[in-house]
C-alpha cells in the first residue's frame, strides 16, 4: 500500500458504517423523500385475448392437484421481486376445468374473485356455497377456508385479486391446508350471502365477526343485482357521477357501510359512450377489469387502450384519465388499495 | 300552638330541606333504584278500524291549514303529559287529503313515514321528491326541510313515527318554518336515493353528511325493495331468524350499516303462519304497526289481539311473545329506541 | 238530556279519540315541537352552608344501615316526579360519619363521587379499594360493585352524581344488593387506577373493557393531579382557554380520550379573578360544584351567587355567564349530559 | 437450429407468459403464500459506542446545510434496497451540533425524536416550540412543518423514528421545504403540549383536528413526566405488568387513547433487575432503544447484547425473550408497526 492509499478519515467513516450496517441518510435523502411519490409500479395492461390461450393451454399441461391453483400471474414490469401487480395488491387469472377440484386451503391475505366466463362452478367459503356466475363478485377474506370445484361444461375463467404483497410486506402471511380437499357445505343455497342481498335491509338476528371485524359478511355480490344498480341508477338520466370514474359503484360491507374488506375496496363503473374522464391522481393503487365496451386509459405519458375482459393497472399518484369512444357504453370492474391509505391517513388526491 | 305542636328537629330539618329543594333519598330510594326497570308505559293497541273513522271525520271538519299537520296521536294511557306512546317514540296516524298540502317544515326531531293506504302523495325532503306508496318508509331526519302534497285521489293515511319525547327530554327539541309554503324540488325522480336502492353497491361519488352523521342518506326505502328482500330470505327456507322476531331485517344506513336513523331503528318482520315467539325482554322499547295479516303478542299478563294496520306498543323491560295463527303469514313493520339504548351502554335482553 | 245536549259531530269524534287512547296533535302542536328549547328544569342553587348543618342531623338521626345511602338530593323546583336536578342527572349530598360503612350494591344508573370535605373513608370499587379526599374525583360506573366505609375522625361529606334520570326515563334501571355488607378488596393500593395516572402513558398490558365499553378504568383522579394540571396550564400565563369557561379540562377516558362515563362528562374549571364568562347557551345540562372561590353566574334572567362547595345547576339552551371577583381565582367542577347530546346528534350551542 | 431445439407447446407458453409481463404462480406458490411469515428484515443491534464516534466524526466533516439531516441510517442487513430498519420502519441517529440549525421541511412520512443525549436545542413543530431533553419524546407526525436548532455547548444526539419505509411503499411519500430556513415560533413556552400534559385531564376548548385524524395533539412527552409515571406504577410493587415485556406504557394520543401516531405506536418499558420475559411472537416488527441498563434479548436463535443507549430491531414474526441481569433495572423506548397491523387485521400474536 502505497501512502495514497491511506483511507482518509471520511473513509474511515463511511467503512465503519458499512461494517456497523450503517449507511449516511445524506447520500440518498431525496431518494427517500421524493418530493412527491414515485411508484416503482408502472401502467401496464394484460390484453385477455393473448391470456387466455395461454391458461388453456395449462388447463390441459398442468393437473390442478399438482399446482395447488392455476393461475397465471399479472406481474408488474416494475415489480417483479417480489412479483406484484401494484405494491399492495396481486391480480391473476385463474382457470379451473369441468371436473376439477381447487383443494380447500385459507391464508391471511384477504382475496376475490370476479367471474369471467363459464358456468356450473361453485365456490366453497367457510361452509357456505356460493354459485360462480359471470360478472359476480364473490369474496373469500383473509383466514376463511375456500375451495373450488366445477361440475359445468366450459371453462371457468375468473380474475383473482389479493393483496398478499401487502400482507407479506407486513411480515402477516399465513397459509393453511384444509384437513380433507373439500370441505363440508352447511349452507348449498347461499343462505347466509342471501340474507344480505337486496334492498338496503340487514337480518336483524345476525351480529358482525368479532374474529374478523371489517370484513364483509356476503359471500356473493351477483352480477344480476350489480346490473340492476347500474341500471336504476343510470335509468333516470340525471346523475353525473363521478368526473374521473362515472357512474362508480362501491360494493359494501353491509355491517359497516365500508369496503368489502379491510385492504381492498371493490367498486364496478359504467362509463358511458363519449365519456371523457378529468384527469386526477390519487396516493391509492387502482387494478382494472374490463366487464363490457371497450376504450383506453391514458396513464402518465402512456395509453391503455382496453377491451372485453381485458385488466391493467393505474399506479399510485399516476395521472390518469378514462376515455370511451361514442358508440357504446363501458363497465369497469376495479380494485384499490384505497382503504389502506385512508386507514393510516396516507390517501390525497388531486385533480388536474 | 300547643306543646304537642312544637316541630321535632327532625321536622325541621325536613322543613328545611323543602324550603331548600332538597329531599331524603332514604324516602324514595327504591323507586328510583328499582330492582329492575319499571316502565310507565303500558303495553297498548290502537285499532286501525276505529281510528280510521276519525281521521276521516277531521279530514273534513279540520283544515290542514289550520292544523299544521292533521295527525291522530296514538297516546299511551301511561304518559300522557306530556303525550307520548312510549317514553321516547311517539306514533300518529296522519291524514292528507286530495288537493292538500302539509307546509314545509323542520325540526331537530327525527322522523319517517310507513305508508298505510292511498296513492299519489309525495314528499318533498330538502329537495328531494319522494313518491308515497303503501309499505314504503319515508325518512325525515333531524332538521332536514319536509312537506308533502297530494295530487291522487284517495286519502293517503300514514304512519308517522317521531323520536320528539326523548328530543324533548333532552332539551333539544327546535322546529321552524320554512319560508314558503312548500320548498322547490331539486330531485323530482327521487335521484338521491335511487343511488343507494339496490343491491350493496354505494355511490362512491358521495361522501357521507358531516352535517348529519349517523343519517341514512336514503330518503325512501320502497315496500317493492323490502318485499323482494322478504321474499328472498324466506324462499329458500332455511332461515329460521330471530327466535322471538321471526324474519326481522333492519333498515339500514347504507354509510355505516347501522340505523336509519341515530335514534331509532326501522325494523321489518315476516312471522310465517304458526309462528310462536319465544318470550323475552329488553331495555328497548318498540312501536309495532301491522303492514298485514294478523295474530296476537303477549305483554306481561296482557294479551293484544291485532290486525292489519293495528298499531301497538311493547314498553321496554316487558316481556312479551308474538303468536301467529296457522292459517297465513303476518308481516309487521316495527321501531325502537334501542340506538339509544347501545350507544349509551344502557341495552339489556334476557330469554324467558 | 235536551236537545242542546247532543253532542256535535266534533264532539263525537274527540270522545271516541279520547276512549281509544289517542289524542289530536293539533291541539298541542306548538308545545310539542317548541321553536326553541324550554326545559322544565329551572336555574338553582343549593348552599351548602345551609345543607350542611340538615346532613349533620341526620347524621346523628338516620342509621345508615337504614337508609342505604344518606343523601340529600339536590331536586330541581321544576322536576319533583320524579325528582331530579337536571332532566337526565342527579345531584346529592351524601354524608359518612367515622366508623360507618355504606353496604355494596351496584346499580346500572353511572355514578361519581366528588370529595367535598374528610378525610380517612374508602370506596371500594369491583375490588378496587379507593382513598377520599377533598378534590377527588371516584367513579362508580355502572353495574359496579361499590361500598364506602369510613374509619377517620371527622365526616365525610362528597357530591353524588349520577345519571338515574336519564336510565331511569329510558327503562333501563337495575339494581343489586351485594351478596355481603362489604366487598372483599382486590387492590388495596389503587393498582390499578395507578397505571393510568400519570402523564399520557397507558398501560399496555391491558385492553379496554368489552362488558363496559366507554367506561374509564381509572378509579379514581385525585386533587393533587388535577390541581398540578391547572396549575401548569395556567403558569405560562399564554393560555386563555375557553370564553364561557376559562381554563376548562375534562378528565378522560384513557382508553378513548373521551368522557369518563357513557354518559356523563366531569370537568374543572380555573376561572381567574376578574374572569367575565361569553355568555352562550348550549342544549346540554350542567351541574356545578364550587371547588373554591366564589362568584356568580348569570342564568336567563337570574343570578345565581355562589361561594365554595355551593351547588348549581344550569338548564339545557339556558343563556348563561360567569363572572368572578377581582379578588381570587375560582374553581368549579362541573358535570354534563353533553355526551348524550353529542352522541344522539342532538348537541347544539350557540355565543351570544 | 436443430430439431432438439424446437420450443415445445409448454416452452411457448411460458415464453407467451414472460412476453405478456405474466408469471406461472404455481412455480412461487410456497413463497408467496408462506405456512408462516418469514421476514427479510434479521434480528440486528446497533452499538451506540461505535456509531457515535461515527456520528461525530461527521459533525466535523459535513456540514448541515449540505446534508439537510445529517443521520446515520440504521439499515438492516436484509433491507438494504430500499434500505430500512424493519419492513415499515427506519431508525437512525441524528446529530446537531452547537449553533448549528437543521432547516424547516414536512413530509407525509410520520416522524418522532426520542433524545440520547445533550442539553439546549429545541424543535419546532408547526409553530410550537419544544425543548429537547434526554429521554423527551418529540413527536413530528406527517406533514407538520419541523425544524432544530442548537444553541446549547454539547453535542445533541436523537433517534429519528419514521415510517418512510412504509409509506413509501404505499406511493404516498411527499416532501416539502419551508419558503425560509425556520418557521416563526408561535408558542415559546410549549404551550399547546403542557395543555396536555398531566393527569388524564384534555382541555376542554380544544377539539380534534379534522386535517390530521389519529395524529397526537401533543409535541413532547417529557422524560420528566415518564420517569413518574413508571416509578408510580412500580412503587406499589404488586403491579407484574407484561410477561415479555415488563411495566410497559404506551405513549398515548389524548383526543383517542390509542396511538401517538396513526402508523407508528410508542411505548417504554421498566424490567426490574433479574427479569425474564415470556417468550412470543407476534406479526408486528419492534425497534427497541436502551433507555439505562443492559440486558439481551434472545430473537429466534439470534442472541443480542445490549447496553445504554444502543438500539435493535426485532423482526415481525421473530420469537423473542428479553432477559436483564440482576444487578439493575433496565428501561427500554420501544416503537412498532403494530397500528397499522391491528387497523387492517393483521396482528396475530403467539405465546411460547
Amino acid at each position: 500500500m502505497t501512502s495514497t492509499d491511506v483511507p482518509t478519515t471520511d473513509e474511515r467513516a463511511y467503512a465503519d458504517m458499512a461494517e456497523l450496517s450503517a449507511a449516511p441518510l445524506w447520500r440518498q435523502y431525496g431518494e427517500l423523500m421524493p418530493a412527491q411519490p414515485v411508484s416503482r409500479a408502472r401502467p401496464h395492461l394484460w390484453p385477455y385475448a393473448r391470456l387466455r390461450p395461454v391458461a388453456m393451454h395449462f388447463s390441459r399441461a398442468l393437473s390442478l392437484a399438482e399446482a395447488e391453483r392455476r393461475v397465471l400471474m399479472m406481474v408488474n414490469p416494475g415489480l417483479t421481486d417480489p412479483p406484484a401487480t401494484v405494491p399492495t395488491l396481486f391480480a391473476g387469472i385463474q382457470i379451473v376445468m369441468p371436473g376439477e377440484t381447487a383443494r380447500a386451503h385459507r391464508h391471511t391475505a384477504n382475496a376475490f374473485r370476479f367471474i369471467i366466463e363459464g358456468d356450473g362452478a361453485v365456490t366453497t367459503v367457510n361452509g357456505e356455497q356460493l354459485a360462480m356466475r359471470p360478472g359476480d363478485l364473490l369474496l373469500t377474506p383473509g383466514w376463511h377456508w375456500h375451495d373450488h370445484a366445477h361440475q359445468g361444461h366450459s371453462p371457468m375463467m375468473w380474475l383473482d385479486g389479493l393483496d398478499y404483497p401487502l400482507v407479506n410486506n407486513l411480515n402477516a402471511g399465513f397459509f393453511e391446508l384444509y384437513q380433507a380437499p373439500v370441505q363440508p357445505v352447511a349452507n348449498p343455497d347461499e343462505a347466509s350471502s342471501r340474507q344480505f342481498r337486496h334492498g338496503r335491509l340487514n337480518p336483524a338476528w345476525r351480529a358482525p365477526s368479532t374474529e374478523h371485524p371489517g370484513v364483509s359478511p356476503v359471500g356473493s355480490y351477483p352480477w344480476e343485482e350489480t346490473e340492476r344498480a347500474l341500471a336504476t341508477i343510470t335509468e333516470a338520466g340525471t346523475v353525473a357521477g363521478s368526473a374521473a370514474e362515472g357512474i362508480l359503484l362501491e360494493y359494501s360491507n353491509p355491517w359497516t357501510g365500508g369496503p368489502v374488506l379491510p385492504t381492498i375496496a371493490c367498486r364496478i363503473a359504467r362509463l358511458r359512450a363519449g365519456f371523457a374522464g378529468v384527469p386526477r391522481q390519487h396516493t391509492a393503487s387502482t387494478i382494472y377489469h374490463v366487464v363490457s365496451g371497450s376504450g383506453s386509459t391514458t396513464v402518465g405519458e402512456q395509453r391503455l387502450d382496453w377491451n372485453e375482459h381485458d385488466t391493467f393497472c393505474v399506479p399510485g399518484w399516476a395521472r390518469y384519465a378514462h376515455q370511451v369512444a361514442a358508440q357504446g357504453d363501458a363497465t369497469l370492474f376495479s380494485y384499490t388499495d384505497e382503504p389502506v391509505l385512508r386507514v393510516l391517513g396516507l390517501y390525497r388526491e388531486q385533480w388536474l
